[in-house]
């Protein structure tokens, strides 16, 4: 007969180590007694725990608080930003970025580099991109673990690249051809980058908990926020508003399809219809009134609000956020998005939908593949505060 | 200061109420030390609860059970065929259904009657449906709570109709409008259909958990069940796949947009195409294989085929179950949405999209409607059993 066993003295340990880095992470400044207040563990435990957090420099004593009640003199406590950080590396379709977030969930340093990444194998892409990870070592700083943004569909179960329409790729095992090019000792997470932008915008963008944040490159992606939780799907697949057909005579996809939101609304259409050679020709332009690149934006908008109507008409999500390129055209598109949401979705009177713009740039992907680096290490710091005792 | 209250002994006692009817109903014919057993709760507590749920015929004790250890001789417990019944009653577009379900979860008497409730007023309309509850109640069996299906937006917070675009009704307090016509002094529920179908198929059908349950009828609907629950957005307006523009060029829409697909794959608009007065006809041609029927069925296929696919894009769902009268049409619809979902949801070739056919007939929002009254009584039994007693 199986019973419920008692939780042994480590893994009470371990839970009350999360607990307590939790707590100095969420509100950083607080004293022991504080910890001790919100987690309500003994301030002895407290005492303990945080002793051999600040011995692995995963968190640091600040100045001494006033006195606010008896007993010792409080310290105040934040998450050491020179403790373990998550690194972010994005694989885009045209270029490879590097990210580095400290426990503080400050971004301490970014990379950006140009790399027409279809035009390469796997192989060769992965290499470079074991390059940007060996650079970033050799900034010194400890790495607790890394997350890796591609633009593609991911298996949660495996952590597997099934496919990547706009790489070529197919059946990538990214974790471990990374692993077998340059040495990682630590966790790595493999990741959709339209989900990981929505999470970057959960954790720090305009603090809404229900929305779908849709960026467009010369993919385009969408990332489904319900209720604070990332919502994709039973394997890790949603989310894919790019390939919605919204126009059944439109042009074939590299899906197989034709009409695709992706192909009618994506960087590279938008860029040819508007006869700019770059995003910051098309930029220009729309500045100048250039009437090739409005109407060019003009009839991406069309699509893009026909595939988002249909996301929230699904989904009655209250917020839309326009992320990556999407977030630097969000003049000349808010107005159509706005119109055609209201005027499609049913719900739309008696609650219309916000369009947002981010304010995350193009890094929001790599730095929501960091971000969730660093939360790994924060839902599970005793690893390294055993390390740092052996 | 505020400060937790204990719970009272009156919450305990409702808590554990529940506790026991849904150990009973999950596990018709426990003992009540399998009661007992499964609860938590001690033997003295179930069985005091069990007497006082007796008395109030919620639940009925049948054949002693084969002794199985020590002790009294145990006797199967059930719910009460005889106890509280949910009502359910929809207003559908052309007709007026009821449905009786018992405390066992079985249907115990249904009616539908044709009523085109697009002429009508609303007024009218609720007088017909008013008819039509007092003439279930007439029946003589006890009625602990109603559930009304709606081919509308149902506000969750407020329980009003928003819209219900093809009745051409807005604003109406359903539940209020039903109260001054019937003496109703039990809780009214008021929902959407097609999310009251969804969870007659999530209690009733295939035993799936994930899947998007899609009923055409002359409005299209769909609900959308995640893990197990409903997710029908953050006001109870999703699932409206009916909306989704699947053909910019499309004819307009009740809606105020056009190319909806509840416009291209309605019932309306099938039966025009395939020059076919009724739905019966309709069946009797494509059985004969009749070209313009089959060609019509075809073409609302593709329109259907695009939506699924856009929503199993979005959401990753591994299955689409087909209700209402696409339940009917499923012969001739099957392949191609199988082939369209296998061509352009992007995940597919790691795991295709089951699409199965329901078996709950017309009946699935009526009997959702009538289940959810049912399962409101035995998530909280307390007030019958106070009832009882008084």
């Amino acid at each position: 007969m199986s019973r419920p066993q008692p939780a042994s003295q480590h893994t009470v340990r371990r839970h009350n180590s999360a607990l307590v880095l939790d707590a100095i992470t969420t509100h950083p400044g607080s004293s022991r007694a504080a910890v001790s207040a919100r987690t309500g563990l003994t301030k002895a435990t407290v005492s303990s725990l945080v002793d051999r957090m600040i011995a692995a420099g995963l968190v640091v004593e600040g100045e001494a608080q006033a006195r606010s009640g008896p007993g010792r003199r409080g310290t105040a406590l934040h998450p050491s930003p020179d403790g373990p950080h998550g690194l972010g590396v994005e694989i885009g379709v045209d270029y490879v970025a590097t990210c580095l977030v400290d426990l503080t969930g400050r971004v301490r340093h970014r990379t950006l580099r140009a790399s027409d990444n279809r035009t390469s194998s796997p192989a060769r892409v992965l290499t470079k991109v074991a390059t940007a990870i060996r650079n970033t070592l050799k900034r010194d700083v400890p790495i607790g673990g890394v997350g890796v943004a591609v633009p593609g569909l991911v298996e949660t179960a495996t952590g597997t690249l099934r496919v990547a329409p706009n790489l070529g790729w197919e059946e990538v095992d990214i974790r471990d051809e990374l692993r077998a090019r340059v040495a990682l000792e630590v966790p790595v997470q493999v990741g959709n980058e339209a989900n990981l932008a929505a999470l970057a915008e959960l954790w720090h963008g305009h603090g809404t908990q229900d929305f779908v944040h849709v960026s467009g490159e010369i993919g385009i992606g969408a990332g489904i926020v319900v209720a604070g939780a990332l919502f994709d799907g039973v394997r890790g697949f949603g989310g894919e508003i790019g390939h919605l057909q919204v126009d059944p005579n439109g042009p074939p996809c590299t899906c197989g399809s034709r009409g695709c939101l992706e192909r009618l609304a994506g960087q590279d259409e938008i860029l040819k219809s508007a006869g700019c050679p770059t995003f910051d020709d098309l930029l220009k332009a729309l500045r100048a009134g250039d009437p090739s690149a409005t109407t060019a934006v003009s009839e991406a908008a069309k699509w893009l609000a026909t595939a988002l109507s249909g996301a929230v008409n699904l989904l009655d999500l209250p917020t839309v956020v326009l992320g990556g390129t999407y977030a630097r055209l969000a003049p000349w598109l808010t107005t159509t998005l706005e119109t055609t949401l209201r005027e499609r979705v049913l719900g739309a009177r008696w609650s219309p939908t916000t369009v947002l713009t981010s304010t995350l740039g193009a890094e929001a992907a790599v730095r929501g593949a960091a971000t969730t680096a660093v939360r790994a290490i924060l839902a599970d710091p005793d690893p390294y505060i055993t390390a740092a005792q052996s």
